[in-house]
């Protein structure tokens, strides 16, 4: 691995653990034993890297969004899907753990971020959209902001949400009860066949979920 | 007011905009416009200030979930009730911004903190209990943990969504939407009279619940 990508590896796994706060350049320079000067010849400071890392994030979730509109979802994929967006959210989570000290320190990369998350947004209500016609999901028009909302919010906040209830839940177990709330509010709105409904209810309970 | 309360005020506003790791005692000294060492007089430094402001937010707390025990509420109370406990925790929300990085920091208070809110998850499937057995709420027994974390998700996460947004809305606004979320995965399995349910939706949607 070259130098510039170990510095954006060891950055990452450094901010995740200990919040991006608490990490200066010399302990990045210190964990990857090189010198202050050298990681300086790289990125011209911590918000270079910072911003760096928002750019790899940002590429990732580009691509995650872009493939899901290549064909539709049914709605077992669709959860399958969140369950991939949280994946990739969490191994970037240092933006979400603290997100408004980010948007003071670094207020061109927290716009970005907020753009990222508008985008996630506006792709769920076309998802959803589609459900609706293809009258797999039954909707009010006047709660579809809701659904949207309720998926933003467990999206983006399930990792503080469990870290705060101080449990030792592993990523995939939290990611699977993240996905266990949001069955339980769009369950009593699904048209499916009840035995396409047991099953995404059983891939989900199992920690089974697959794309299709 | 004494000087040992307006620190802890001061301190709780300061924490609140900036995050408690971007304010140190010598700042909460000369936005008093006091010495730091007439600040060490009062509070030995921030880890004791930390602890005062718990201590405060955990007596009103507790007050709060107290009262809802003296007699049982209807559903549009229940919502007033979450009105009231997100906008108390809006009061002292610095504590929700940046929770793994406080804990790292005050391991006792965060202690304390993670249990107040596994006392509030045990308290809200009490008053689910209740729903059920009043015939108010059908919720099937395997599902009350999904409306539970449901909950405990919206309350403690709403306002860190809310900013990553990005939107301009006052505490008012964000509290309502959220609890509009709530009310949207409840409504399915509400057992109420049709105008009872619809001045619930009235209320959430006009900003307008008051306790009864």
């Amino acid at each position: 691995m070259k130098t510039a990508e170990r510095i954006l590896v060891t950055s990452l796994a450094l901010f995740n653990q200990h919040g991006e706060n608490n990490v200066s350049s010399v302990d990045i320079a210190m964990e990857l034993d090189i010198s202050p000067g050298n990681l300086y010849y790289h990125f011209k400071g911590k918000e270079v890297i910072v911003a760096a890392l928002f750019d790899w994030y940002q590429t990732q979730f580009n691509a995650l969004l872009n493939a899901s509109k290549d064909h539709a979802l049914s709605l077992e994929e669709f959860f399958y899907y969140l369950y991939l967006l949280m994946e990739q959210a969490q191994t970037f989570r240092f933006f979400y753990l603290n997100t408004g000290d980010l948007a003071d320190k670094y207020p061109k990369v927290a716009k970005s971020f907020f753009r990222q998350l508008g985008l996630l947004e506006n792709h769920l209500t076309t998802m959803l959209q589609h459900f609706v016609r293809m009258e797999q999901l039954s909707i009010p028009d006047t709660q579809k902001v809701q659904v949207v909302e309720l998926i933003g919010l467990v999206f983006s906040q399930a990792g503080n949400y469990y870290t705060l209830k101080g449990h030792d839940v592993t990523k995939e177990d939290f990611i699977y009860q993240s996905l266990a709330v949001v069955l339980f509010a769009l369950l009593p709105y699904a048209r499916l066949p009840e035995s396409e409904l047991r099953h995404l209810q059983d891939a989900i309970r199992c920690h089974d979920l697959a794309a299709q």
